[in-house]
C-alpha cells in the first residue's frame, strides 16, 4: 500500500499556507498522555508562549482545539448571551461571519460597515459605541477578504472606558504584525496557526484577561460526571461544552479538570511554531512581513497590474490586485495552480471575481518564493493574453527593491 | 533552539495512544490549500474510508475537525432543538457527558441507568423508549469508564419503528470492534481517532444517513457573507456554526460551500490511519483486539489481581482491574509513567480510585507491548508491596495464551 505523497505547491494565498518543516518534525513526534507530567508541561509552555506572542500578561492564554472559527465561536459563544447588544464593524465577509456568530449564541447585532477595500475610522466606531451602548464590541483586524487593516489602537480603551468587552479577530494578522493586546487594552484576541505562524490549521490561539475572564465565568457550569459539590451550576449556561471557555479554564490552569482529549501533536506543531516565531521576535517578524509585502507589491505593479483597496490600510501580508480584462478569475487559478504548482486566491463578496488576493505569510514569505511566483506569474498571465504584462518589468523591480532594502 | 523531543512511552490506557508511524508519516506531508483538487480529492476518499469503516452506505461520512467530544456535540447540536426529548441510557461517565450535550442544546433530558460495571438491557431500553416516547436516543457503545460493551444491536431498529432517531458515542470502540452502521440501524455514529485508529486526537469521523440529514436540515441555515439568494434561512437554527453539520454538508459535499479552513494535516492523518485500518480489514482489526484483549486478561488474573465488571459485556480494548489493598492509586500510576515510561489509567466517577483501565488500543495492541507490560507491571505492583502478586505466573499466563491461540 502506498504512503501518501502530496506534490509540492507554492502557497501564495492568504492561508492555509505551508507548514514550516521544523514544525512538520516536531508534529511528528510520539503521542503522551494528556496528564503526562511532560506534556502538561508542554501545555504550560504553550500558554506562555502564546502570552509572548501577544505581549501580555494574560494567565488565561490557551489554544481551541478546533481551526480559526472555532476560536472565534469560542471566544463569542462564551461572552455573548441571548439578547446581549454587539457590535460589529464591517469591512468584508469576516465581519459578517462575526455576526453570525453572535447571532446564533442569541446575541443582537449591531453593525457599521465601510465597502470592502475600505476600513472604518475609529473615531467612528466610537461613536456608534456611544450611540448604541452594546455589551460586545466585536472587530476583524486583517480583514483577509479585502486586504485590509482594521486600526484598533484606539477603541480597546474607548471600549474600556465605557465597560464594554472588545473582541477581536486577529486570526490572519497573528505573527505577521504587532498585536500588542495589553497595551491597545483588548479584552479577548483570537489569533490563527495556518497563516503567518505557518503551522498547520487545526489548532487557534486565544488570550483573555480577568475582566473578561470574571464576565464569563458568571455562566459558569461544570458538566455531570465530572461537578464535585463545590461547583456552582447555572440556568444561563454556555450553550457549547466544547468551546465552553470556563470549562477549558479548569482543563488548562491548575485544576486540569478533564475535558477533551487534548489534540497532542496540533499543540507539538503549534508550540514548536511559537518557539520559532518568538525566537525571531515579534517585531523582527512583523518587518520580515511588511518588507516581503512591499517587494510584492512593487512587483505586482511593475508588472503592469493595479492594486485594490485603501493603500494607507493595508495588511503587511496580502497584496489584494485587480484582475486583468479578459481573465477569467477561476480558471487562471485553476490553470496556474494544475500547471505550475502555484496557488493564489480569489475572494467573497462584493469583490468576488473582481480581484486576487496574494499572499506573503510565515515561512512563505521569503525572497526566493517572490521571485519565482512574480516570474511564473507574470509570464503565465501575459500567455494568457491579459493586455500590457510585463514579466521582466515586474522582476526588475522586485530584485531592486530586495538590492535597494535590507530587513 | 533545540526542537521538541518526546521522551517514549508505552501507553496503554483507553487513549490517547500511540499513533500509528505511518500515520505521522503521512502527517509530515506539506500543506495543501482546501480547494485544491489534490486536496479535495483527499477530502473524497477519506469520505469513502469512513463509510467503509462503519460498514454504510451513508453519503454523509466525514471528519469533524476537533476532537471526539467536538464530533458528538456536532451530532447533538444538530440533532436536538430546545425541548426536545433525549433518551440517555447510563453506565458511566460519557453518558453523563451526553445528558450535558443534549441540555447545552436545550433538550429534556431523560435517562435510565445502571451502576458502573453492568450494561443495561435492550429490552428495558427499547420499553424505556415506548414510555418516554424521545425524539433522540443518545446512548454510548463502549463505555470506557468502566470497560463496558453496551449492546445496540436491536434499539437501532426499535427506534427506528418508533420515529426515534437513535445516536451512538462509539468513539472508544471505533476501529477495535465491529460496528455495521446500516445493518443495526443507527442513524447517527460518532467514532474516535486516537484510540483504536490510532491517529492523533484532533479529528473525529462521524456518519449519518439520509432520514438524519432531512431532519436536521430543517434548521438549515448558510451563514451571511457567503448566503446566496437560493439559500432559505430559519429561526430555530443550530446554534454552533462550527459543528453545525448542515453547513458541513455543504463544505464536504459537491456545493464546496467556504466553511472552516479545513485541519490539513489532521486529514492526511485520517485517511492514512484509515487506509491502513482498512486494508487491515474490520473483522480483522475487531479480532486482532479481542486477542490481546484476553492475552491481557490472562496475564492480569494470573498476576493475582481480580477483574471489575460484567464480564459478558467488556469492550474488547480495555480490562479494568480492581486497585490491589494498600496501593495508592494516583501515586502508584504516576510512578509506573516517570520511572517506566508506562502509562495506565484511573478512572471517573463511583469507581475512581477503586480500579485502573489497561487499554489495548489499535496500534499498541501487539505481543510485544503486551509482554513487556505485563512483566514491568507485576513487578513494580510487587515491590509496592502489593499482596499475593505473581509476575511470573502473570507473564507465564499471557506467553501461553499466545503460544495457544493463534490469531
Amino acid at each position: 500500500m502506498a504512503s501518501l505523497q502530496i506534490n509540492k505547491r507554492l502557497i501564495m494565498t492568504p492561508g492555509p499556507v505551508a507548514a514550516d518543516p521544523r514544525v512538520s518534525q516536531a508534529m511528528s513526534n510520539s503521542i503522551l498522555g494528556q496528564f503526562d507530567p511532560e506534556f502538561t508541561g508542554i501545555m504550560d509552555e504553550t500558554m506562555e508562549l502564546i502570552r509572548k506572542s501577544f505581549k501580555t500578561e494574560n494567565k488565561w492564554s490557551f489554544p481551541i482545539d478546533g481551526t480559526s472559527r472555532a476560536g472565534i465561536e469560542a471566544v463569542i459563544a462564551s461572552i455573548v448571551e441571548p439578547g446581549d447588544k454587539v457590535l460589529v464593524p464591517i469591512i468584508g465577509r469576516f465581519g459578517y461571519l462575526v455576526t453570525e456568530l453572535v447571532e446564533r449564541a442569541g446575541g443582537v447585532v449591531h453593525t457599521i460597515e465601510a465597502p470592502m477595500g475600505e476600513v472604518i475610522p475609529e473615531d467612528d466606531i466610537i461613536e456608534k459605541m456611544d450611540e448604541v451602548q452594546p455589551k460586545v464590541l466585536a472587530i476583524i483586524h486583517g480583514e483577509t477578504s479585502s486586504g485590509r487593516l482594521q486600526p484598533i489602537q484606539k477603541i480597546g480603551h474607548a471600549a474600556k472606558e465605557r465597560g464594554i468587552f472588545t473582541v477581536v479577530d486577529a486570526v490572519a494578522t497573528y505573527m505577521g504584525q504587532d498585536i500588542p493586546v495589553d497595551e491597545w487594552a483588548l479584552d479577548a484576541v483570537i489569533g490563527g496557526a495556518q497563516k503567518c505562524l505557518s503551522v498547520p490549521s487545526g489548532i487557534t490561539p486565544i488570550t483573555f484577561n480577568e475582566r473578561f475572564s470574571n464576565e464569563i465565568n458568571k455562566r459558569k457550569r461544570v458538566e455531570k460526571g465530572i461537578r464535585t459539590e463545590n461547583d456552582k451550576s447555572t440556568s444561563h449556561f454556555i450553550t457549547s461544552n466544547y468551546l465552553d471557555l470556563t470549562q477549558l479554564q479548569d482543563y488548562w490552569g491548575e485544576r486540569r479538570l478533564n475535558h477533551h482529549t487534548e489534540a497532542t501533536v496540533n499543540v507539538y506543531g503549534l508550540y514548536e511554531g511559537l518557539k520559532l516565531a518568538v525566537a525571531e521576535g515579534v517585531e523582527a517578524r512583523a518587518r520580515r512581513h511588511s518588507y516581503h509585502h512591499e517587494a510584492m507589491k512593487e512587483g505586482i505593479k511593475a508588472l503592469g497590474l493595479e492594486l485594490f483597496g485603501d493603500e494607507e490600510h493595508e495588511m503587511q501580508m496580502v497584496v489584494c490586485v485587480k484582475i486583468p480584462e479578459g481573465i477569467n478569475d477561476a480558471e487562471f487559478r485553476a490553470e496556474l495552480l494544475s500547471r505550475f504548482g502555484i496557488e493564489i486566491a480569489g475572494t467573497f463578496g462584493a469583490a468576488a471575481g473582481k480581484i486576487w488576493r496574494i499572499g506573503t505569510m510565515g515561512y512563505v514569505a521569503e525572497k526566493q518564493n517572490l521571485l519565482n511566483f512574480i516570474t511564473t506569474f507574470g509570464v503565465f498571465l501575459q500567455s494568457q493574453n491579459a493586455d500590457n504584462i510585463d514579466p521582466a518589468a515586474g522582476l526588475k523591480a522586485m530584485t531592486d527593491f530586495y538590492d535597494n532594502n535590507s530587513l
